[in-house]
């Protein structure tokens, strides 16, 4: 797949807002010719299925203002100072439902903007569970609840679920729960 | 799902680059305090999952310099001045790949980025397909090949289609294949 691609010629930050980082580069394409990207530098996230004994989800409704709607979602979060993804799961998991699992299996890795964002966002499966208090970050408000797979699937049918991390999620979970996937 | 909602008190561009421009708000969140939220302002997209007869999909391999990664991809594109994501689908789809559908289906609407970005992409299954040549935009290199279904389900799970629209796509066909959705 070499001839796709492009070699950076020169790069360089050209926007911190309070959360957002731009970075502009100078790429020389297959043609020969100069081009300008830009993406938002992102620091990797984590996601986890969290699987209940009783064959349940634990997932989070929460508002985001960038689509103006709030979403049903499995948790999630971003890395702390480039932390091993599986702390970071561990950690959110622990801060935005009250859970922590004894057991972590790793699933996949999403690019979830390949367009405008280095974000990259690993997936887990957290089983044996057991939960204590949320622990959430200043400015979040989230609403823990439990949801049937089979439900899940059915939201995601309708439209219902359009996070694209969390349909992921779900496409896994399910696979794997039909025994099609291990 | 009210008591979780934030309400924008003022609203400003803070940022347009050459593509990406961000939106900085301020908002009253639930807690009834001040919070400043940041995300790029994105036109919306479509992306098609190209059927043929013989039982293949139609993809692309592009190189993404965000994730400086060559990616297989569903072809799909921006919407241009709001247009209907059909028509950005039609369109995109000639550009991209050479081919024309005459049977489309909206399948469903994803959110790829609720954290940081407005985006949604519009999903659609085009049939009936024939083809003529790529028409590609400016600084675009894609390569078209055909691909089985069977072979995108064991790549994800090989996590080597990490592109999430892509992945929900593939996921999406499983489902009507199988004939679990219709």
């Amino acid at each position: 797949m070499k001839h796709l691609e492009e070699k950076t010629l020169s790069s360089k930050q050209i926007f911190r807002g309070r959360y957002l980082k731009i970075e502009q580069d100078e790429v020389q394409a297959p043609d020969g010719k100069t081009y300008v990207r830009e993406y938002i530098l992102h620091p990797g996230a984590a996601m986890m299925i969290p699987l209940l004994p009783n064959g349940n989800v634990v997932m989070i409704h929460q508002y985001r203002h960038a689509v103006k709607q709030v979403f049903l979602e499995f948790p999630a979060g971003k890395r702390d100072h480039g932390e091993e993804t599986i702390l970071t799961a561990q950690r959110e998991l622990k801060e935005e439902t009250g859970y922590e699992a004894k057991e972590w299996k790793f699933l996949t890795t999403i690019h979830p903007v390949i367009g405008y964002s280095n974000e990259h966002i690993d997936l887990y499966l957290a089983q044996d569970l057991t939960v204590s208090a949320q622990q959430l970050d200043h400015g979040e408000f989230i609403e823990v609840i439990e949801v049937k797979p089979d439900d899940l699937m059915r939201l995601i049918r309708e439209g219902k679920v359009s996070d694209v991390k969390t349909q992921i999620g779900a496409f896994w979970l399910d696979k794997i729960l039909r025994g099609d996937w291990n």
